[in-house]
């Protein structure tokens, strides 16, 4: 903080929030709010007689004082306080604690009040770790030379068709909101050769679970002139130690805070999809029911598996089965009922799906039309291929799910400003 | 590029697309387009007898060869090929010529044929220059102690009301895309002081000009404690002046390629709405239609003047009417028929709006009620407000808008990746 740049005995101007009052008989702590973390002040009870009644929490002042050191207190320091200017009031006392440790509310509460109940330290603490991983993801690609690209949300079709599409009226035209940003990040290989985006997609989707979102963010790369779909693995095992590395130099304070060990991450452990669901099957005596899909449960115990055999906190599961893949994704030439392609899972949850894509005209429309699809309103998208597209693939990562399974919080919801569900459209 | 470390003589190894393709008899000239430019190859015809047939614009190459000193090369070199592999072929003869330095098609057709006019080299260049633009703005923030948010697109109203909203269902309910991220952003400086958004709006306006667009990239900040609106314009000052110096550092190829002058940033003139009226209408004899709004032409005018009289590109209109401002507007205390807020016009156009923002509970219920609106539906907006907020204002900057003033282009569409308006929802 600017003010701690002065030396004890000095005298300092301090503005904030009043965060929490203790009113010890001749003296008040106040403890204010500041974007970089708490301010110990010290009033005597004559001094403030004037302004006593308005020394409460919510209330914005400015503070001039006397810094002293005070190892007890946050920053090493307090200031004993000579002036309060208040700034403005608040109109009612607090609906919740927030100037305590830990909110002890609901989540339906915490959600519903979220105005109020992000300025708990330890809630706002979980957004400045996700300003992080966004901030990761893009200076590691830019270093990688990718270019940023930004790409429309409103549109005629969704990438990945199906149900789960949000629909509205455009001036009398029937459009939908973007579900990934899949095809246009395609596209635009073609111009940049390797483009990443983070912005929010839109899935309709009519199920409430812990980890599912009706809107989130998708941190989405794609890169031309790959040799293999290893290539994207190697590319998003760089973004996480790069990230790792952010977090822990720029973000020490917030880990703290919340007491978050980041995982260690070194070569992150791969494994055929087929070969996953058989080892999970062995060791923890689990009857295969689904061969082409991972149930949740199977997620998890890939994960224990790798912790408990690797002790990786990641893994990638390569290989999926194509008929659980969309008509994009490049078949495997061995084996043409698998694909070229792989989730991360994190600690036994999903959090990216990638893959290299199918980048020939012909091969594309051949699966688009053994899908018994239709090409139709597809034309720009398929025109970047009728003229030429290196070989490429990429990924795309749920942003408030990385950030969840970062910090172990057990509902995505958590890691969600202000996340929208089923019934949850507000605030 | 990678291969330019090497030295003259040696062989090196480069993949990309083949942009152009000259045949000159013995030799063939083939430019490879990569992400960070282009690169001069030599063939033999007489080498290259197999393949010939295959060298066509859009494939995508790995060529093989030694790397020659050539002064007229792009790069200042130029590649000796020995070998040349076929990663990918294009289905089709490009539809328009790409390869030529200026596109010479209509706008209508470069937009429909989006996928492959952005491979032009002054095409992608542009949105180069764009992500610089919002490099600056992030980096610049950063900073200055802000922090990143994520605020959602769906939502149950619009924060400033209006017709212009797009209605969708969301499982059952009535939702609208957010026109701004204002009311989260107010909501958040109560949490982190300083914030500041990156991402898309949307706008249902009905009318179809060159600059407006239905769906568009708003650069939002918003910053508490501030002592005045003044703090706001000298923070954007700050922002622009960065944002120059990065591109001039970073993107000083891209602005060549299109041949741009960067604005030289000073002290911002900044001039009261009334005074501008006043001073344009004397110096270009304009009589004054509407005195409470700005007509298009009044504020090219306006640019007009401050490039003559204080040669600035910019410049800091302050004091809108307070009957053109939204509810939440602070109005001046001095007279309470203007309010606390500016535009900024950047060689004419209005790029930026702005200004200080009512941080008091009761003064902002008693503007709604003045202004015969409902609170319904704000609940969560003003509970920020109930529970105190600090002195704080903020602005949204149109980046396509801005993008377009400084490349001196016509139409906002030139400088939005996939634009949307009133008659395009593809590509």
């Amino acid at each position: 903080m600017e003010f701690m740049k002065k030396a004890f005995g000095e005298i300092v101007t301090v503005n904030g929030a009043i965060h929490n009052v203790r009113d010890m008989g001749e003296v008040i702590f106040v403890i204010l709010r500041r974007r970089e973390g708490l301010v110990q002040c010290v009033l005597k009870h004559s001094d403030m007689e004037a302004v006593e009644k308005q020394i409460r929490e919510g209330a914005c002042v400015t503070v001039e004082g006397v810094l002293i050191e005070e190892q007890r207190a946050p920053q090493g320091a307090e200031i004993q306080v000579q002036r309060i200017t208040f700034l403005s009031m608040p109109a009612e006392a607090m609906p919740v604690p927030i100037g305590k440790w830990r909110l002890n509310t609901s989540l339906e509460t915490k959600l519903s009040l979220r105005p109020v109940t992000l300025r708990n330290i330890r809630e706002r603490a979980k957004f400045k770790i996700q300003e992080g991983i966004v901030r990761g993801f893009r200076d590691f690609l830019y270093q990688e030379g990718f270019t940023e690209i930004r790409t429309p949300k409103l549109g005629a079709r969704g990438a990945e068709g199906g149900s789960n599409l949000f629909r509205l009226d455009y001036f009398g035209k029937k459009a939908v909101l973007a579900q990934s940003p899949q095809f246009y990040k395609q596209m635009m290989v073609g111009v940049y050769d390797r483009v990443f985006e983070t912005g929010p997609v839109f899935r309709a989707e009519k199920h409430n679970t812990k980890r599912h979102l009706n809107e989130y963010t998708s941190l989405d790369f794609e890169m031309g002139y790959i040799s293999g779909f290893e290539d994207i693995m190697t590319m998003e095992t760089g973004f996480l130690k790069y990230t790792m590395e952010l977090l822990q130099k720029e973000y020490a304070k917030e880990l703290n805070i919340l007491g978050i060990a980041l995982p260690e991450i070194r070569e992150i452990p791969r494994v055929r999809f087929d070969d996953a669901k058989r080892l999970v099957s062995e060791k923890y005596n689990r009857p295969i029911r689904n061969p082409y899909d991972l149930e949740p449960e199977e997620e998890h115990l890939i994960g224990c598996y790798f912790k408990e055999e690797y002790a990786s906190d990641f893994v990638f599961v390569t290989h999926y089965p194509s008929k659980k893949r969309p008509f994009y994704a490049m078949d495997d030439p061995e084996d043409t009922t698998f694909t070229l392609s792989f989730d991360l899972l994190f600690k036994g949850m999903e959090i990216t799906t990638g893959g290299q894509r199918i980048h020939d005209y012909k091969m594309l429309m051949e699966k688009i039309e053994k899908r018994d699809m239709t090409s139709e309103g597809m034309e720009t998208y398929l025109m970047a291929f009728k003229y030429g597209m290196p070989p490429h693939g990429g990924l795309g990562i749920g942003l408030e799910r990385f950030t969840m399974q970062l910090l172990g919080e057990d509902n995505v919801r958590e890691a969600t400003m202000f996340p929208r569900d089923l019934n949850r459209l507000e605030p």
